[in-house]
């Protein structure tokens, strides 16, 4: 039956939806992988440690060659790592320029740094999500921003507002994810220490290195190796933490305006939103998955934040290791809850004169 | 390039390994959705609800439905579950059965029911692993435990014990941990409620045919539908957070002994523990990937009590979808964890020399 | 201005609430400690390992002992546990019986065994709580129960039902809650194991001392010392997490159905829940709490799991001590949680004529 | 017995250390709301909405407030937030003021105002301690750090390095933990909205109220009102998430280099680290406690982000309440997880000769 499926994980329509999902792909792991080992070659020819033709050979291989992915599977299965199989495929591939391959190098600067690539590309992908996402929200407020609506606290009616002051709110939060990420991308730093973390593998010309490797993969210099203690890590989890926040509070509150009881927003049915029991029902199924999708964010910095503080010796045994599926699910489920929210933003309709009845509720209560 | 990769999540040799990833796969999770559907409709031919030529069509198909993937994802998405798109896929193979499909049903009662389903099939393969590290656990104390070794408190050295000391507590948790799940798989009750939860849209025959239900799928007889009352989705956390500590602490333990300072314990080089950069090194790889596999279960423990601790009304917008992916992943790192131990224990070299050697360097440190 | 406060957690109105708060103070964990150096004076004493005159010295001292807190804090900090000074402190308390105090025992055993009494008692208050909500449940089920209401799924209108769907969903969860508890309570064994936990500096009546103190202290006999393989810590994690998620789920499902929109549900007024801008408002004080309080679980779950699941060696060098905060932590939240869900429960008035109200409202929506 | 413990958290000892535990204790907490409200009737005051002898008068009793805490206790428990019982007791001491205390005003505005107030506090309060720290490890790297000493990687010995390797890793991680706090106490903005969060209630010098407020008090102007959409508590989560990661790496380095089997580092003994029952151990007590402090900062962050992302309307009905105890408990426990570092660093001593003896003993199995 459906035996095709088995290698999609369950619920992927939740958590890995959008851009991001392609871009923390296994296949997006690897090609960064290849990039930073392209970078690596690049700038160690420029930094004359290795031969000119050997780094562009190496360049070359980097963009094209075609991995076998069984012998892949089975060497990170055997080693606990994916560098290591695929610096042996890499090395088969350029000839005499083998040996310059992953000159100097070691496992962790080149998934360290491929973990901050990917980073930064599902970041700007999440930035142009969120973009989106604003879009829509300045739309509605010109649209309907002036439209009265009673205010609640705390589940009570309150004071009447209006919806502007809603989608206020929004605005300020989207802007600020969207901040976050842009923030975060500038301080994402190329990991470069060799076998113990002192750059001493890479000559001389260490500082340099990485220097031209950050320029060639758009990441920040680093002030030294960070290997063990684990800041940048941490504040992806941080900035990560700032998007889950600002989508599960737009997707919650859109959820509760769009509660029947309530009424005053709903998303158009078109054909989504159905109910297997009932046919009359129109469910918002963007914005509950958006609030979905934004449940997972907190679980997952944790347990990065645990894993990245944990590190021991000169690279840790097992807390390292720990934070890459972490990490990508953070980024992936955040990535989906923005997109689930476009989604909702999309679908979302005004009903003013619902607005407008409940504020004479609201008002009725309060004087009665 | 690697493009056939891209439905693959990354990371999966660390945190979908074994057999229990095969149970949690998307593919695992329709054939339990088909296999509650099989139930209800049995169990509601038996009780007399549906005619029993119906009942037997839709078992028929529920075995052999070759579903359509693409339609199935896309109602996915536009319901926001997956039951839905299912079900209408169901009926176009049962001809003139087809209104006697989901009968009375809702997606949470398919959905939930399938869970169990799931959840108890993992546990169980789950309990097997588990009973293998034990096995390994006895041979290595029949083989060494009597062996003096050096404890240590608090990274110090404090007295000398036996191996048997560490052994036997490595026992202890593991029993405990397959009983937790042994415990757990009598308590996943059947979830059988109906478009609001109190059961009258199955007839005179609810508790019947839920306890059909139960005896068709291994499951436990609910005392009434659950629903947004998610105790057996708490009970699955607390189970699982068992078997998480269990094998953390065991893989923990292995690393500190595996550690070169220590070099009591290793991992047999065979072919696995590389290194890229330094040719000798010899990484205790299946115990670190089991400490890091371990390391993601309580994350995900916490998102799922979270979600599981958030239903409002009669079905919950949001917290219950948010429960599908933390309960998957969790039982999919506590089986790969559980599964990356067995490994460890099967390369367990044993170091008596140097369990004796370090007995008198204490012995010397503590007397001078 | 308010110094006398200094010593007093903030929040602990939401946090520490109840009988639980008092069960699990520092100086509840004090007499706890003291009580498990009795129950073990004694048994030894009754196993003929300490003479008879000296165990009932050291029994009648844990009693009456006035310890010198200042000199306790001090030890504590030095020492980074506080059994070493309590022992100094009985053990000058008990003239010549001072070297029959803790004797061939570690903080190790002490703490454990005083978490394990801890948490039976603070777990028995709960149960008591629970109980009572469990009583007031049932009443509101007597009262108003048969009242048609209107279900609603994903927030939105689904069919008619009864009040008695969404209390007989709130007595399963709380009698699934306490008997997690009732059974947890059966499950927390003394920890015997001495300093390198392989209970030799027990004598050979290792294990009859452990039974003698689990009989005094009402705890379980144990299978042996689990000291660093934490499975009695995980089980805490699990049984507290069902009371977080079922106290979670009933104060949501309490707040939703309070909602001026909903309408169905009130905390009667009296001098509770005003607001400091509008004083119309009637907020449901009490069931917000709750879930503030249940919303703390599931973190304390998180970080109690990590610490129990990452101990090394004989005795862990930190992750043992992270437990305490942790655990403590958690049984408070719980039982708070617990606290005011029966504080709410007692306040709630049922609005009949709003229920029927709103089953005709959503009968009109369904129809047009 | 103890009795006059009962109001003291268990485990202060560890989770509510130096200066950081004053700061956010619960006089503090009434302090700063204090404070805002001062600094609220000052910037009314100052903008010509209340009568300048009014906002002195205000500004002069929120200096001198004798407050009655059994009362403001029991308000706290009534209206499940401490500002409204505060502002009656502030009313009863400024006589014809009273009118204008609290003006236009909302508990949310105050209570978030001055969790700002209390998080910039704590803070500073930890840059200060994450300094000394950072003194501490230079003059560890300028007495020691030529030190060669062997690189370990996964827990196996690697290549040699020296001890600056190891020192300046801690240099970058401190110097950007403690950038992550500066970088923070720079966004954390005053909240004000009033009644529903749309500011209206301010009249029409709202903005420069904040503004006035936020000068007052230290903080950051608001691009308008933040109520339910909570970045700066995200944020708080981030920055903190990073100090928790860097101290909890620092102390796992240093508790790993003090193993007995490492034995590169100690603390020094002094009185400090006894055991129980082994008179001749040397614990790294301060380094052990340092790292189950930060052990507690994911659980406590994972709770934060879930409260924070779940703000329902124009303010949440728990989920706003849930934020200030994981705040505080999150600021408590990273304070305390730096200051027991602080502990640990003084009390280091290098053992240069075990350095170059593990260097030989890795050089010798390396080749042999």
């Amino acid at each position: 039956m459906p035996a095709t499926l088995s290698g999609i994980g369950p619920f992927d329509h939740l958590v890995a939806r959008g851009a991001v999902a392609e871009a923390t792909s296994a296949a997006a792991w690897l090609h960064a992988q290849l990039d930073v080992e392209a970078a690596l070659a690049a700038a160690q020819a420029a930094a004359g440690e290795i031969p000119a033709d050997a780094g562009e050979a190496i360049v070359a291989a980097c963009r094209t060659l075609d991995l076998d992915l069984a012998a892949l599977g089975a060497a990170t299965e055997r080693n606990g790592v994916p560098v290591i199989g695929l610096v042996e495929q890499l090395r088969g591939a350029v000839g005499d320029a083998a040996r310059f391959v992953h000159h100097g190098s070691t496992s962790q600067d080149i998934m360290d740094t491929a973990a901050m690539v990917v980073a930064v590309r599902a970041g700007a992908l999440t930035v142009d999500v969120l973009d989106q996402a604003l879009g829509l929200v300045d739309a509605l407020s010109t649209s309907d921003g002036a439209t009265p609506m009673i205010g609640r606290t705390l589940g009570q009616f309150a004071l009447p507002t209006t919806f502007t002051n809603v989608t206020g709110r929004w605005r300020r939060g989207l802007v600020e994810a969207a901040g976050a990420l842009r923030t975060l991308a500038a301080e994402l730093p190329v990991q470069l220490g060799g076998p113990v973390g002192d750059e001493s593998s890479y000559g001389p010309h260490g500082a340099e290195i990485a220097a031209g490797m950050a320029e060639r993969l758009g990441l920040a210099v680093p002030d030294g190796p960070w290997s063990t203690v684990r800041t940048p890590i941490a504040r992806l989890a941080g900035a990560w933490g700032v998007v889950g926040t600002v989508v599960g509070d737009v997707a919650t509150q859109l959820v509760a305006l769009m509660a029947s009881d309530v009424g005053e927003l709903a998303e158009r049915a078109d054909d989504a939103g159905g109910s297997s029991s009932m046919a009359h029902k129109r469910n918002p199924v963007a914005a509950i998955s958006a609030r979905a999708a934004a449940l997972q964010v907190p679980g997952h910095v944790a347990t990065l934040l645990h894993a990245a503080g944990g590190h021991d010796f000169e690279r840790a045994s097992g807390a390292w290791h720990a934070e890459w599926p972490a990490l990508n699910s953070l980024m992936r489920a955040g990535g989906a809850a923005a997109d689930w929210l476009v989604t909702s933003l999309r679908r979302v309709e005004v009903d003013t004169d619902r607005m407008a009845t409940n504020v004479r509720v609201a008002e009725q209560e309060r004087n009665g």
